[in-house]
């Protein structure tokens, strides 16, 4: 980390550790360069916490999903957690984690995993009928953007995170369980 | 896109304008909101034009390797158009866009697409061996967080431009051949 | 469940939920047929439980290994709660479940495990050289029948639970967290 | 194999000989623990002879479509056999050990097949409809656990058999031609 | 190259030269053995220019999508170039080696090279359905012949290119943009 | 089958007769158009049985190998018999076609077999230090031109086969075992 942190990074990790009880290894492994960490917050934070017609938890549910195809351990341990604490539901992360196959979906939420998952697997072969599920479903072209750009921000976190071997916070293995 | 522009963005578009002789699509294409083409934005230009142990070149190389395997055809047209361009070299454009194995490469840039590819393709297999090999051919720590990142950065806008089916300028096709 | 259950089978039952605190879906779910629930349990009682080389960590973890390829929600979720149990490492079965390389392993438990993920994605290309590898990590011939056993027997559940969908116990979820 | 075999080991050997002329190798691989013989004749002898509602051709028929794709030498010599002498028809044989799909099967053996590929390839994607397609073309839920069962309990002898390298009984090769 | 060449061989690469501009180095290849030379001409000249229910064009398309799946360095030029030439449109070119998803194409056409897709990557599960599909889209049992033979010649030419590291002539990077 | 055949083919058919005692189906399929059949049979002919550094069995063990990773059941069947055939070995031919590496080879076949599996399952991965572990094991750069030109024509003789379904001749099945 840079030393000093300028005092926005401060507060910003001020901020985590009040409300999350931990500053995310991700945001220190960025920290040698502001510039860097400051890119890779604003669009996470744009894309997981901002507007969307995706619910907090679908998002997560997209990123547990993608992270779980391209076996993330980072990205696995916190999004799973995510997924347990915003859904209540703490077999729902493991069921993401493991095989979202075995989840009980509605319709919509079958249709946007199916999505990140082609997206993930062989995105050259996403054609306007893979849209056209996801309309059929009940989403809007927005949403698609959001879903695909969920899925998309996680099959580069999750190859930042193994190709430079982040490991996560040791808190979120026993949390929301 | 928003209608009117912020003025930043305006002023941005201009100058892409200007000096590339044309505005991206992929920048209309996040346009409709400024929020995203801002982090969009931030982040590209951070990697590919900020200061980093890998020439510009090099890394309009593994933004190429990495869609070649992608199949996404609008970065292979515009980073596919860089390579040509920054390197004077038309065919090497096509080379790292056809099959990077056909290029006559010295062993750090061999080291470096091995990395890249494999990131791209297994993720979760990436140890410390590989990037112990990137070392081996020069490359420090740093470095190598900005191949990982840059890597991953190009398996996230191959999926968004595929998943949104964005399409590259026309006028890609026939610069710097 | 076949009614009423035999005498021995009864008895089995009762061994279970004494020292498990339940009796394993697995076994309900073979229990149509006593004679195939006793094939089953033969053979993982003695594959699991019986003597070898391997200690019963080891062998609970090419079993998540094995079930973390093949993506098999109810051996993650029932032999994951294992090698936390067995380890006393809750970190370490989630390892096990998402990415077997983050882990921290001598050359003994890395060979062993190369090998099985080796059985179980490409078995056909196994050689005297992957055999070879085990020997110099330490290991006997017999010792090497019974990892490929291991590895060979979840290659069986695995595709046994997801051919009929069987669900884990709840209970297995938040134990030895 | 342990010295001197026990009495029902020895028998069962004595039967096998005078029934099939031979003593099948994968026996004498297991006969060095006559623990591990028995479970693994016990759940051979339910899954291959017991009773079902699949014949016992059918369950050859599988056993080799597995091993094809695992490309299991010591299966597709003995279980090939098995099918030339079952169905009396040589070329059936060859196709399922080549290429399943070359064979004119009717939408019965074609379903059941298609069901056995799945789980060897991508287990983790079995679903309810997969299991529907199945009873939609005439087999009970039992069935359905027995066309898993087998599938699985092959998927499990290849890795065993490429795992330690069994040969099969050089009399396969030419019976039933 | 044999030294001197056969007359007809000497004539043929006249030809060449005259209307191509070049001898393709494929033939100067090929050249070392005359007979393997012609057997290599007369198998390409028939299917490509002789007669067909495919128009050039088609041909030259699947012998690109073919190479693109292959990633054949030779080929992927040449034919580029190719289609670019047939078509008068050098976009069409790009995108049938990039990503021929992208590319609109009419029933016919999709149909033609989902066909040669599939034959290059998993051929041995082309069925009756797939044949079907090409008379429903309009072909001929004689067309699927011309549509299977051209996008298994590309299969072979791709291989034996990469096997022993074919150049293509410079020429043609530049050609018909 | 053109009606009459040409002179020159009915003396071939003759003589296939003759000397095989059936006429290969490949060349029935073939004969709707003389010129197709023709081009067929000259590269075939010089391939598999003109002058080469290779035996004739080495060719043929190649073919059988490249077939069995595609799964054509025409070629596995024609040419595993030849591998019987000329090696008098009816077990080799098996081994050929179900899994190659089960067979006792000398260190220059394995190379060989090696590169016509890597041509075959990643051609675009092929490099120089593929080829020279060919030339370390004995083979010279014709050589190698001949491995690459053997797999690769059966690369595209199995999607011929595959695409149009055909089915070989009786009689292959029972011969040479």
């Amino acid at each position: 980390m840079v030393e000093p942190l300028p005092d926005a990074t401060r507060k910003y990790f001020d901020v985590c550790q009040e409300k999350l009880g931990m500053i995310p290894n991700v945001l220190k492994a960025y920290a040698f360069d502001v510039e860097k960490l400051n890119t890779f917050t604003a669009m996470y934070n744009d894309l997981m916490l901002g507007d969307s017609g995706l619910s907090k938890l679908e998002r997560e549910m997209i990123a547990v999903v993608v992270s779980s195809i391209n076996k993330c351990w980072y990205c696995l341990v916190a999004h799973g957690a995510a997924v347990r604490q915003l859904s209540g539901d703490p077999v729902l992360g493991e069921r993401m984690a493991f095989n979202w196959r075995t989840a009980k979906l509605d319709a919509r939420q079958r249709a946007m995993l199916l999505f990140a998952e082609k997206l993930t697997t062989e995105s050259h072969k996403t054609e306007e009928a893979d849209r056209q599920a996801l309309r059929d479903a009940g989403f809007s072209d927005r949403d698609i953007f959001d879903i695909a750009s969920v899925a998309a921000f996680f099959n580069m976190t999750n190859r930042v995170a193994s190709g430079v071997a982040m490991a996560p916070n040791d808190d979120y293995h026993g949390s929301f369980r």
